[in-house]
């Protein structure tokens, strides 16, 4: 625990979920909670990026009403992320890093992201460290994909962002199956498109859609094996039995080259291909035939399912806040290095607890769906897994306020502060 | 008027919407409203080809409270509709579609649908009135994309699906706009596919999200005069001077051969494509290269904006009931041949009345975009547009219940009635 009253900063990093802003304001409301060792909170404009360039963002000059609204604000439009990779050779930035943290007197560094970002907060803070300089550096997790982390969920049961993505899908379903229902004799099969990489939770959350197995729901993880043509006579079993089919295909779906694009971090950007695995599989269906009147058709929601604020899960806003909150008091507490995270509460009954784990445990850790919770056909997920995430879609719709019809979201003033520093040209961003 | 009881049939055809259901109990609480008139009412189990296959369903046994759902469950999966394309010279179909409404004692026929429906209403009107027989004929507007009617908006002001899709626009174009702010220094272009075939009124709704133009947004219908060359050149200025843009392009608007498929109405399923358009415009933009980091990324909403049930504007959902009451009215006052229309109260305040226009007069119709609501730089919609969409995605969230983390949709009883002839194989379906 620091001696004397310091500064903070916060930042985010990675893909924007709709509850990441919630987090923001749990790390603004932790460090209310602890007045007596942090002075002023300051954002990053961009994440690390808004780090290097001394672009910071003074939380304290923001009206509490519009700090409210962060929670039912989506995505990063507020203090902005970024995708900006810290190598491990890249001492310059690092150093510029610890430069504009002693500048600025930032005792306290909050960073709210995924499994590389994780990997940045622990060599920040392991740099500081090693230079005997006095900075507390803790992780807020936060992704969609629910892919940091552990296999056995010891570590964090579930991220903050995952419950929203699986309400998106488990409503949007939901919706869709009205749709496929009613349009059977023309369009026979609707194909949708779900995020999540090389990690199944997203696609999985469709199965909360309809947990009775009801429809005609087929599941195409990157975990299971099945292949273009498997898939294709799937939906076509489908068709015969029920007229009508709704697939749900992870991005990562082996479909073969899909002119991929890459971002910083070597991920796929599949937002960005020259196709997308929808397109190639209903291109497939149509070219192989449907055994049903119609045709199959093609749903890329992209983005527009880690930003639709009003599909967010009220249980996920809460947690993402929570663990916000939670990460203040773990840097007040215990000092760098930590993560704070979200264990499962035992018992029948849902309960999420706070706790933390060290930096160094999640750093770049990735998780895929387990094995286990894949059914033996390969084509839908176990009540296992509907036990596990039913939980985090629970509760109503988000208190999303609406004026002249459209929806008020926090603006936050993000006039940059007065730089102590010379400019600085991030080393990616050189000529 | 007649002056004997009869039964009543209603049946849907074409796409669905958020609130052809709200218009279904509309159809449903008029019949009510006229019980010394109208004895059972019944449902055509997928539209005309329910009619056609004597697929029917007793509305009178549905339990009020699954009926009360009907205004806020999306899509046509309650009854189904159909794309059946009925042609002048398909004699055997028209005359089994008066036996069926013979069979039934049906003398009022209620059909909600686009311009092809109520050129099919016309044409079973005219039918019947050519063989004497006596059976009322009224349609009921229903399209989210607004092409049907006159262009100078005297027959109807707008159709019911319209504010809906508007306000899925609305919404989408805000949370993307946080999402983009958010992660533009790695995603700076946000692409959006928007439905509407030839008629840009959907994509132009997305300018509600931003009337004041503070957003890096740009429209491309297909009433504009770009070219994919000149879109990269437009996308390139917005990138140069913030760093973003948001692209929303209609459906339509024209790049080139994307494998078109057909629907029965010879329509383009965009949906059932080799390719979309949004895919050959982040191609094209990713090829001719960005001035911004990053890329440009794709979305396709596909169906999920016509069966979003969130999005669903209240003022839609109330007038899409209406309309379908008045159908009611008009079909026992004023007879045959008519559909019921949504008109534009003169004055300040936006109000809605409810009238009578002959089905000859819209059969087949289709509007597009005025040129007078398209901006001198083909980028944009004009004022004159923003005061004609606003009114009509008013008011806040459809008040849609959620059950266990589910949106409780409407759960009818579709079990088919007894037939009373024999079976019969639609044309278009015969070897």
């Amino acid at each position: 625990m620091s001696s004397r009253k310091r500064n903070a900063i916060v930042a985010q990093s990675g893909g924007p979920s709709p509850v990441i802003n919630a987090s923001l304001l749990g790390v603004i409301d932790g460090c209310g909670d602890f007045s007596e060792h942090i002075g002023s909170l300051y954002a990053a404009w961009h994440g690390v990026e808004g780090i290097l360039r001394e672009e910071l963002i003074d939380m304290s000059i923001q009206p509490r009403r519009e700090l409210e609204l962060l929670r039912t604000t989506t995505a990063a439009g507020a203090i902005g992320t970024c995708r900006y990779k810290l190598k491990e050779d890249q001492n310059e930035d690092f150093t510029r890093i610890i430069d504009v943290m002693q500048a600025h007197d930032f005792g306290y560094f909050f960073y709210i992201g995924g499994n590389d970002s994780m990997d940045t907060a622990n060599k920040v803070s392991n740099l500081a460290q090693a230079r005997g300089i006095d900075l507390v550096a803790v992780g807020v997790p936060k992704t969609i994909d629910n892919d940091l982390g552990d296999p056995e969920f010891h570590l964090i049961d579930h991220t903050p962002g995952y419950g929203s993505a699986a309400r998106y899908w488990a409503s949007i379903v939901q919706n869709v199956n009205e749709e496929n229902r009613g349009m059977s004799t023309s369009e026979s099969v609707a194909v949708l498109q779900a995020m999540g990489r090389r990690a199944g939770f997203i696609p999985a959350a469709a199965r909360l859609a309809d947990p009775g197995r009801e429809m005609p729901l087929q599941l195409y993880l990157t975990e299971g094996s099945h292949t273009l043509e498997s898939l294709a006579e799937n939906v076509n079993r489908a068709l015969v039995r029920s007229g009508r089919c709704i697939v749900v295909v992870s991005e990562g779906f082996n479909v073969g080259s899909l002119g991929e694009v890459h971002d910083a971090f070597g991920h796929i950007e599949y937002g960005a291909s020259r196709t997308t695995v929808a397109q190639v599989v209903l291109n497939h269906l149509n070219s192989v035939g449907l055994k049903s009147r119609g045709y199959a058709s093609g749903q890329v929601p992209g983005v527009l399912q880690r930003s639709a604020s009003i599909f967010a899960s009220v249980v996920d806003i809460e947690e993402a806040y929570q663990v916000g909150r939670k990460a203040v008091e773990i840097g007040v507490h215990d000092g760098s290095g930590w993560m704070a995270t979200i264990l499962r509460a035992p018992g029948a009954e849902y309960r999420a607890l706070y706790d933390k784990v060290p930096l160094a445990a999640v750093a770049a850790s990735e998780r895929t769906l387990p094995s286990a919770w894949l059914s033996s056909d390969g084509l839908d997920v176990t009540d296992d897994f509907v036990r596990y995430a039913s939980p985090l879609i629970a509760g109503g719709w988000p208190p999303i306020p609406i004026e002249g019809g459209l929806q008020r979201f926090a603006q936050l003033n993000t006039v940059r502060i007065e730089p102590k520093l010379g400019e600085y040209i991030p080393l990616k961003y050189r000529p």
